[in-house]
Order: C-alpha cells, then sequence, then structure tokens
C-alpha cells in the first residue's frame, strides 16, 4: 500500500468514530494542557493512539510526530520517514463550537519534504488528499486557488492565536487586519489553510504553528498552486521553530509579505 | 397558525432549497450590492420573495421588512404588526466558505418587541426557535449559556464588518480583541449570536448591525439567558440605528461594556 492509500484508509476509518464522539460529546472527557484553553480530549488521544499502533503494524521502522503525548518532540533525523498527525486540529471548536472547523490531519515525510497528506473534516464531509507534484483534491475534486489579486477585495483568514502569541499578530498583521476585505477567524489552522487550496480564502496568517498544525494542509494548498513562507518570507519548512505562517493564492504573496511589520 | 408556528414551517419548508443551492453554488447568480463584498445571490431573492407571498397570504395586513430589493426600510409604526426577516445572512459564506456559517432569520414583532424568532442553519441541520417568555430551543434542545465569568478565559466572537466599520471595532473593541482567551470570526452575526445561546460562545460583538441581522436571534440569546445591549449599553431594539452590538452571556457584559473605549 502506498503511504497516501494508507492516509486515505485511515481517514476513512475514523472519521465517522470523530463525528460520533462530536456528536455526543457532553459525554467526552476534555482536560487542558498548559494553559485552560489549550484543551485535550479523549478523542485526540484515541485518534493519535490508532494511527500510532496502524503505523507500527504497516511501517515499523518510521517515527511518528504528533501533537499528543510526548510525540510533540522534532525528529533527530528530519530527513529520515516521519509521519506528522494532529488528531483533531481544532480541539477547543471540538468542545465548544456551533458547526465548527475541526480536522484529522496526517503528512508523510522523506528526505526532509511532505510526499504525500491527508486531511478529514468530519463534520462537513470533507477528505483532502494531496500528494507532492500530484495535484490536490478534495472528494475527488481538484482544486485551484482564487485569483485575487489585492488585499483590499480579498478575503483573509487570521489567527489570533492565544494571549501569548496575540501580541504579535496584532502588530505584525495589522495592515492585513485593518485593510483586508472580509476577516475570518475559525480557529483551525488545518482546515484554514484547505480553505486557501479551495479557494473560498485568499490567505492565511499564523504567528506561530506547530509543525502538525501545517505538515498536511501546506501540500494541499501548494498543491493547489498556493505560496507558503515564514513571516519573514523564507521557505516554510515542517520542523521550523514557529516562525509564523502565511500561505496565500500566490497573487497575494508577495503584497501581504511587505504588509508584515517586523 | 400562530407566528411561531408558521416560521417553523416556513424554515422546515425552506432549508433544503438553501442546501441544495449551496450544493450546486457554481451555478448560482451572484451580484454585488453597494460593495464588492456585499454579496447578493438569488438564493436570498428567492426566499425573501416566498416568505413575503406566504405573509402576504396567511397575514395580508402585516408588514415585511427584509433585507433585500427595497424591504430594508424602517418601518412607519414600529408599534404595528412586523415580520423582519434576513434571506441569508452570511451571504459571503454562502459564496465563498469552507464549511461556512449562514442562516435564514425570521422575527416576528408586536407592540415593538421580538414575540417569536426562527433561525435555520441548513447546511447544519441546526433550527432555533424562541417565543417571548417561553425559553429557547435547538432541534427541540433547551438552550443555555455558559458561565463563563472572566474575558481572559472567554471565547468571544468579534465580527470585523467591512473595512468601513473596521476602524469602530478595533478601536473599540481593542482590550476585548487584546485579552480574550479565544477569538473567533465566522462573518455570519446570526449564527454568532445563536452561537451565545448555546453557550458555545460568551460574548460577540459588532459594531453596527442592521435590524434583520439580529432581530430574531437578539430573542433566541435572551431566552437562553443572554444579555443583549447597543455598545453604549442601552437597551437594543430591532429598529435601532445601528449603535453596534454585544451580546454576552450575562456574567460577561458589565465587564466587556466597560472594556469598551468610546
Amino acid at each position: 500500500m502506498s503511504e497516501r492509500a494508507f492516509i486515505e484508509t485511515f481517514l476513512r476509518a475514523n472519521s465517522d468514530y470523530v463525528t460520533q464522539k462530536y456528536q455526543e460529546k457532553q459525554n467526552v472527557t476534555v482536560t487542558s494542557k498548559d494553559s485552560p484553553v489549550n484543551l485535550l480530549t479523549e478523542v485526540d488521544l484515541t485518534i493519535q493512539k490508532r494511527f500510532i499502533d496502524a503505523t507500527a503494524e504497516a511501517w515499523p521502522h518510521d517515527l511518528v510526530v504528533g501533537e499528543e503525548s510526548g510525540h510533540d518532540r522534532y525528529p533527530a533525523d528530519p530527513n529520515g520517514r516521519i509521519w506528522v498527525i494532529d488528531p483533531i486540529d481544532g480541539t477547543y471548536n471540538f468542545v465548544r463550537g456551533l458547526n465548527p472547523s475541526f480536522a484529522i490531519s496526517i503528512a508523510f515525510m522523506q528526505d526532509g519534504l511532505v510526499q504525500a497528506a491527508g486531511v478529514s473534516m468530519p463534520l462537513a464531509g470533507y477528505y483532502f488528499f494531496a500528494e507532492a507534484g500530484g495535484g490536490s483534491f478534495c472528494n475527488g475534486r481538484r482544486l485551484s486557488v482564487s485569483r485575487v489579486q489585492h488585499l483590499e477585495s480579498a478575503c483573509v483568514e487570521v489567527d489570533f492565536s492565544s494571549v501569548k502569541n496575540r501580541r504579535t499578530i496584532l502588530r505584525r498583521g495589522a495592515k492585513i487586519i485593518r485593510e483586508a476585505a472580509q476577516l475570518r477567524s475559525h480557529g483551525s489552522a488545518v482546515a484554514a489553510i484547505c480553505q486557501i487550496a479551495t479557494g473560498d480564502a485568499d490567505a492565511y496568517v499564523h504567528p506561530g504553528l506547530h509543525p502538525w498544525d501545517y505538515a498536511a494542509a501546506q501540500l494541499i494548498a501548494e498543491e493547489a498552486g498556493a505560496l507558503a513562507t515564514r513571516l519573514d518570507g523564507q521557505p516554510l519548512r515542517v520542523f521550523d521553530k514557529k516562525k509564523g505562517v502565511l500561505v496565500t493564492n500566490g497573487a497575494l504573496h508577495e503584497q501581504l509579505l511587505a504588509s508584515l511589520t517586523r
């Protein structure tokens, strides 16, 4: 089985479980991690555990990097075979949210680059897949970014992140926040970046994401024509250390990069 | 038939049409109104037309105020029998959005107050209903606001509105934007205010809504225990002239009002 097929099989086998848990979420165990709004549920843990078990069986020598329970470490050798999973991106939305955005995100890396990626948004019934050089797809439809050319006609998703990082985004993104035609903030990086891939938004900015927040969605967006860089304009790598993320439809990239203050 | 039952019948008869149009939205006719991001679709027009026809038959002497095509005027006598409809709140999301928030909103007013309200979020399958003094419900479940007490642990929905009103919300809401634990912006006032009713968010702030943006949702929220005022703290009336809207779970209201700068 190819890595792409492995990701798809896993996502299709596990998305219904997430939807079911969401629908009975008053019974889901929720704890908080480093801050009261950084939430963890049994669903995050279960999905990650199932993925680790599945990879251990199919690819016993591969490394798994994941958001939860001790797997959130950077690999010693970033060029090896590495799987990067966010079992639920948007856990806060899962716990609190009306028609919320959350997603399961899985990337497969080799030679330091993401080779295959899959994202499931269980409530919406969306499955996104991409392979390096092979385009990206949502429910079988080939994706392509928007053609919006100017900030003043753009829909931009800004992630205001935690209060700790809020100051950074309010300062550096001030012009974007003031001038974008439409501003959205859904609270899931994975869903937000996939939204650039589908052309439903034109740009996304976040002051400092973890690898599992964008590893898969970045490939999905890039294969749809998006540009993704750090906020300093350097190429965005999965194991960058939280240098910020700007994903655009390409046409807007230079303008938005230039608008970011230091 | 009671006004409440009339609203329910209309929403249940028309929500599938909206979902269907969303699913084939590449074929939907979209035009823009006063600005390129203030969009209008054939779906907005069709829903409003159907509602006007339905009320004309059932309540021929009642007035209908609606967002579209010339019905967006304030009534000469605000104490008469008035229906207030937003056929699609969140039209931009309907046209552009991945798992988007949009809603049909209908309020019935008499003696200057909303007596019955209904909201449908077609994609999520949610039907909200409220009657003055009778509580509010989503899909039959009685709603109740959250108990979050402090801004620093609150999830606040901020509507950044159009660029024209952006400066106002960035200035007056600066403390909220800096200090709320979680910040969201989904781009539909109706859905955002219903989110306060369900307890999925703790507060909502908008610099200047139209009557049809909150007439129904305000009653749904208040009947779930929410407080709704203008940004100057005065009682929020449907035909206020865009004085801004603050809806909270009640516990947060005084703190958030005090935080708003002039």
